[in-house]
């Protein structure tokens, strides 16, 4: 009622044009929903035991009714703490600037300068390294410290599966004293 | 004891050789107290009711004894709840980046383009406009909450005068769902 009335003052009591202005409105009303609907979640937190060490998740989901569950509170939490046990660098193999793969392969080639291998073990042997270094380094590759047979890429999405609602994990912070 | 033993085995029994190990031991020691003094503190952190909205902080002191205390400890809370409230962008004034300063006194000019002031006016305007800005983004010049005739810079000062004891807020963080 109230929108009505402001229509038609902002039309200048044109009918029209008040008509106009409320699609406009109702249009802007359901983007902001759906940007709503995709950006939902809660802020996982956990600080370790004398506060030294601490850690902040988002984590999203679809509706407020999912983000309020235990179930999805619960891996916010977890996420938290698997990011204060483990401080990982990145969120994804993707974040992982070219520069530092670039440094960190040239540091195995180094490593096994003198070992005489022909070039296809050497790049067999340097490919195993990353994949060592992004499960230390990306929180998504990263085995579970609660249940070390799931990377945790699998943990949210067994949580998809569950719950049925698309869950992202869309960034992390560590803080250290003095780190 | 345990020391002195390992002392004399480093030194092959030689007793000032092993005198100087110790010397150079314990110098080691203090560098690393004073290393550890400067870097102590914990991590305050504030969830807002809902957990769509949290900060966290790092307050560094000189000793973990004050680290413990009750009133260090609601200090770091303070300031994380201060930074869920006010959303800061910036540390301090030195933080902001040279060109958000001159995008920001550009809007302010143009804002005042067509009232014709004298130069001199323009720019007192805009210097008071910049203060308020300040204000508004640098955690260590807005108000605090919970007393707005302190600042947080003027908060962190009473701490250090009451405790005995540097206080430094070195950083913090703000998540907010979707933001």
């Amino acid at each position: 009622m109230l929108d009505c009335k402001k229509a038609l003052q902002a039309a200048n009591g044109d009918f029209d044009k008040a008509v106009e202005y409320l699609r406009e409105k109702g249009l802007a009303a359901a983007a902001k929903r759906s940007a709503r609907a995709a950006n939902d979640g809660i802020i996982g937190i956990y600080v370790h035991h004398g506060s030294r060490v601490a850690a902040m998740v988002e984590l999203n989901c679809e509706t407020d009714f999912v983000a309020r569950t235990q179930e999805f509170q619960d891996l916010a939490h977890d996420l938290a703490m698997q990011v204060t046990a483990t401080r990982p660098q990145y969120l994804s193999r993707k974040d992982v600037p070219p520069e530092v793969i670039e440094a960190e392969k040239q540091i195995y080639r180094a490593q096994m300068a003198d070992q005489n291998k022909p070039e296809h073990i050497l790049e067999r042997i340097t490919e195993g390294k990353m994949t060592k270094f992004y499960e230390e380094t990306c929180l998504l590759e990263q085995p579970f410290i609660k249940d070390d047979d799931l990377i945790i890429e699998d943990l949210i999405n067994n949580a998809i599966a569950k719950i049925g609602e698309n869950i992202v994990l869309r960034r992390f912070v560590r803080y250290e004293i003095g780190k």
